[in-house]
This record gives C-alpha cells, sequence and structure tokens, in this order.
C-alpha cells in the first residue's frame, strides 16, 4: 500500500505517528506533506529510516499516487485543524482512503462522508474500536502462541517502540514474529490492532484476547503493545485489562531513564523497578503466571557514556538484560527467547 | 419518591433489582408488578424488608399512583421483554418516569421515546454513563472524607449488599455515611451513581473519581461499592479503576463461603483470601496505601452453624473481623472506623 502522510509545521520531531510509520511500517511511503519544510526530502531529517529520497512536499496536489493518506499528527486534544481540510478533500478526490488517529472522527464530518461516498473511499479513524466486542473468555494460555507483553513505569516509556523493535530482533533471529497494537499509532502502523484504551471496560480485557486470538494461528511469538502503568493513577484499568487479557507468557518492562515521578502526575513518586516487577508477576500470577523477559530504558536525554551506565544499573535493579531498543535494537533480549526453545 | 418495580414472573428469587431496591432504597415503593404472584403481597414473600402490606399487581393499571416504573428484574442478555411494553407504555401514559438497568436503552425505543416527550417524562438508562467523563486526576486522598471500598475474591460475592449493610451500620452508629453506587443495581437502588463497567477504560480512574469528589463535600465516610475482582480473568480492569480511581483508605474484602474458583471461569481457582488481601494492598500501595478494615462472608448456602464457623475460619485467614452481613449486618467492621477515630 503506498501511503502520504500529512504531517504539516510538526515534521519530523513533533510527527511521532509520520515518523513510526516511516520507521516501523509495512507501507511504502510516497510522500510527506509538511508546508513548513516542502521541499526537502525525508532523507535530510531522518537519514536512518530507508527513506533517504521521499519527498517533503506542500500538499495533496504535489504527492505522486498513493492509496491512502494518514493523518500523521496528533494536536494536543485531538481536533481535526481546518487547515489540513484541502488536503483530505484533495486526498479523497483522489480516490484515496484517509486513516486518522485524532479524537475527531472523520466519519462523523458531514462534508468528507459525502465525499467519500461518491468516491466509494474509506474514511478510518483508529481510535474507534469494533462496536462488537465481548468479555474475555480467558483463553490465551490454550492457543499455540507465545505471548511477550511491554508493560510500563509510567506512559510515554517507549512500550511501543520496543515492541516494534523486539518483532525486527525476533524475525533477524528466524521467528515467526507479529506484532499487536492497542494503541492509535501503533495501529497506524501496522494496519490492524484495536485502541484498547477507548474500549469499555468490561470488555477490555476481552478486546485484548481477540487481538491475540486473531493472530495465533498465523505467528509462533506475538509482541503486545503495552499501554500506561499498573501504578498510573489515571491509566491502570487500561494496563490491568491487557496484562490479564494478553496472558504473556513473558514481561519486558520499560522504563525512561532518570524519570522518578509520574507524568503529569509529579506526587506519585515511581517504585523501584525491581518491586514494580514483582507487582506486574504477582498480579499476573493467577490468571496466568509470568516472568521478566528483559529491560527497555530509554536514554534518549543521555549521551552514549550515560547512556550505557543507566542501561547497566537498570539491568541489575532488574536482574535481566537491558537495551535501549533506538540505540541497541532488541536482539539482547530476543536471544533470551531463544535460549528458552 | 414513590416507585412502583416491574419483577414479572422473578420476584422475588431472581429479582435482585426489586428486592435491593425493597430492602435499601429511600424509594416509597407502591407495588411491585409480577403476573405469577399476583394477588399476594411483598410481606408474604419478603418479611423482613419493611414492606409488609406493598401489593404485587397485575399490572401498571392495578398500581396506585407512583412518579416512577423501575424496570427491576435483568433477563440474561439485558434484552427488553416485549410482554413488558404494555406496562412501560401504561407507565408512561400516567405521567411517571421509567428507569431501566437493561443493556436495551429505552431512550433510544422510538415508541416510548415519542411517548415520553408528549407525557414530559424521563427515559432514564442507568446503564449509560454520563458522556462527559474524564481522566482521573489522583486528587482524593486530599479530600476531607474516609473512603472504604468493598472489593472482591470474585464477581457475585455480595459487594453492593455488604456496601448497603456497612453504610447502615455506619449511620445507626452516628457516621455521616454515603454510599457510592457504582453498578446498575445499586444506581437503581440510590438514585445517584456511574456504571463504571460502562465507562471507557480511559475514563474508568476518573469516573470513580468523580463519583468519590461529587460527594466528599456531603460525607465524612463514602462507602464505595466495588466491582469484579482484580484476579478475574474478564473484569479486572473495571476492578482496578475503581481500586485506584477511589484512592480507598480501608477495603472490605468480599467473599463466598465454599467458593474455590472463579465463577464461570472455572479452570481459575480463587487463591486464599489473605494472598489477595496482600495483592489489592500491594496494587493499592504505589497510588494510595490502604488497609483491611473487615471482610464480609455470603454464608446463603450454609445453615447457621456452618455460617458461624465459616465466618470465623474466615476472620482467621485475612486478620480480621468478619461478618455476613445479611445475617449479622456490618456492625463489627464499623466498630473498627469507630475505634479509628
Amino acid at each position: 500500500m503506498r501511503v502520504a502522510i500529512l504531517a504539516h509545521e510538526r515534521f519530523p520531531d513533533r510527527a511521532k505517528t509520520a515518523v513510526g510509520v516511516l520507521r516501523y511500517g509495512d507501507q511504502e511511503v510516497v510522500a510527506v506533506l509538511d508546508r513548513e519544510t516542502a521541499g526537502t526530502t525525508v532523507g535530510d531529517h531522518l537519514p536512518d529510516v530507508g527513506a533517504e529520497g521521499v519527498p517533503v512536499v506542500e500538499r495533496v496536489a504535489d504527492a505522486p499516487d498513493f492509496d491512502a493518506l494518514l493523518i500523521g499528527i496528533a494536536p494536543i486534544g485531538g481536533g481535526f485543524d481546518e487547515s489540513w481540510r484541502d488536503d483530505v478533500r484533495s486526498a479523497i478526490e483522489r480516490d484515496a482512503d484517509v486513516v486518522s488517529g485524532l479524537h475527531y472522527f472523520l466519519a462523523e464530518d458531514e462534508e468528507f462522508t459525502a465525499l467519500a461516498a461518491d468516491h466509494g473511499i474509506e474514511l478510518r479513524d483508529v481510535r474507534k474500536p469494533p462496536d462488537d466486542l465481548t468479555v474475555a473468555e480467558g483463553i490465551v494460555r490454550g492457543l499455540d502462541v507465545e505471548v511477550i507483553l511491554t508493560v510500563g513505569t509510567d506512559c510515554s516509556t517507549g512500550k511501543m517502540t520496543a515492541t516494534l523493535e523486539l518483532v525486527e530482533a525476533a524475525r533477524d533471529a528466524g521467528l515467526n514474529a507479529g506484532f499487536v497494537p492497542t494503541g492509535q499509532t501503533g495501529i497506524m502502523i501496522d494496519g490492524g490492532g484495536i485502541p484498547i484504551d477507548r474500549t469499555i471496560s468490561d470488555f477490555t480485557n476481552g478486546a485484548t484476547e481477540r487481538l491475540i486470538r486473531e493472530r495465533a494461528d498465523e505467528y509462533d511469538y506475538l509482541f503486545v503493545e503495552g499501554q500506561g502503568s499498573i501504578i498510573h493513577p489515571a491509566y491502570s484499568a487500561v494496563t490491568c485489562g491487557i496484562l490479564h487479557g494478553a496472558q504473556p507468557d513473558h514481561l519486558v518492562l520499560c522504563h525512561e531513564a532518570g524519570r522518578e515521578a509520574i507524568h503529569g502526575y509529579e506526587s506519585f513518586p515511581i517504585p523501584d523497578p525491581a518491586d514494580l516487577v514483582e507487582l506486574y508477576a504477582d498480579l499476573a500470577e493467577p490468571v496466568a503466571p509470568t516472568e521478566l523477559l528483559g529491560g527497555s530504558l530509554n536514554t534518549y536525554e543521555l549521551d552514549a557514556d550515560e547512556a550505557e551506565e543507566a542501561i547497566t544499573e537498570y539491568e541489575g535493579s532488574i536482574g535481566a538484560p537491558a537495551v535501549d531498543p533506538v540505540r541497541d535494537g532488541a536482539d539482547a533480549i530476543v536471544e533470551r527467547l531463544l535460549d528458552d526453545r
């Protein structure tokens, strides 16, 4: 599938979804839309994503043919920026689908809906879960698949990135590995998945279970993108539903170096990662026992020496191998899966 | 408020909501509708709910004046039984509101909606959460109120009943105590509350927090109705959201005597209650430390001697006083709150 990615005025530093699709997506990206950096190429900004020659253009009219337009940025609040309307309209008129992770649903916009019907294209709002979700049956352990779940000490600790790097490392090692997306960026990168944080709480475990069940025949290893943290004052329900719904055989604990309190909830200190490993394992145990496979440490703010030191310290704390997946990939963690076979 | 309660063919044994409202509700019940036991009185079936002379009638036309019709039964699947349509129609024509906990929303039924508009009455579907829910801010510990949450070893262990009996015992002891309903039966009994199991998982903690915040000024003690169990394969997300959203100072662990596995999920054994106390406390700790106040044991299946024995054994296991709230009330647990003052 050929895609164009809308990232106006935010590419690449504030365009998490756009960069995620470029780095990890199976789609062929033919253009990035950013009126501020138009005239450059993706390679000028991101030399390491395998998209050197892809043009950054001002508007849809300047892009080569594509099958879908992806909204690759998410402003605070998740609203639709009216300055994007011309591009969305042009994309539909070129018979392309439009995929969006915004809170604002394109499929509820009157102009887009009418135009989409005329052109027979799909408006896909990836933040909208399927409407036929049900309660979990608790059957994942009976499926012929090994499940690895990334969990966090907090939100935004790199769970999606760690999960995608684990999939890549597992495939490089010859494993038949699949990605299980649970958030809107992961869904846009993968094309499938369910935004677990938008499901009705009675069905949160069940929605996660469904994602595993749908993929269990196709893969030997499934790497599930975690959400939130089990100690997050606001989002722990999502985390708990994923933990019990996915029934993971292994956990990978994701943390950001130096973060000492829950982001945005600074009066809640993050406990010692070792205590969190124990808490996740104790909570999983009565439903499906699990064990720590490794750790992922986001060392973006550190230089190379500091990062190495932080990773060594983190390994000591959690008692398992750790990586910064962006610096090092995730081979060191996948090796432990190979040892287990 | 004067209410009539619809409980056709199910009163009293399979009419949990009807019996709950009769036993604990502040409403004045003027009639129960059950075409099978019509001609009897509530007292013939339930001598201990203070509604001896209330008639059981065949249809709305036979009932005295009332302000609201409550649907007091919930068939498997939560559908609307068409044999109830005449009664709902008659109630609206008598200018009464209709309150329902069914999955089927009365406010989406064309006939009822049109009729309701004509008569200026409200169709209240208590399974529908408010649409302006938000994420939790983690502020309950800053409010001037003491929070007690019932938690369970499983679903259907008597959490709602225990909570209501705790409120009653606390009021009898002179405490300014309020009930926080989180499920449809509790909501129908109380008139307020949010069905937490129907909230979007990102807002589950926040919806719980909102319930506490709204009542914190009015009461010194709030008793929160728990849901599910933290080890339930399907419903743990709901339980976790309530635990972290409510930030309870105290827990009351509810269990059914003799139950050894999760109901409907028989391959999942229920751990030793003592281990569950520890798990709930460990999970609560990083957000808001809590401690066990007491236990509630459902001994419905046992005779008096067996019940006493089971309660003593349960107390030994959890290391705190326990009651069967239906047999004994909850004074023994509330006394510990008084000791704390």
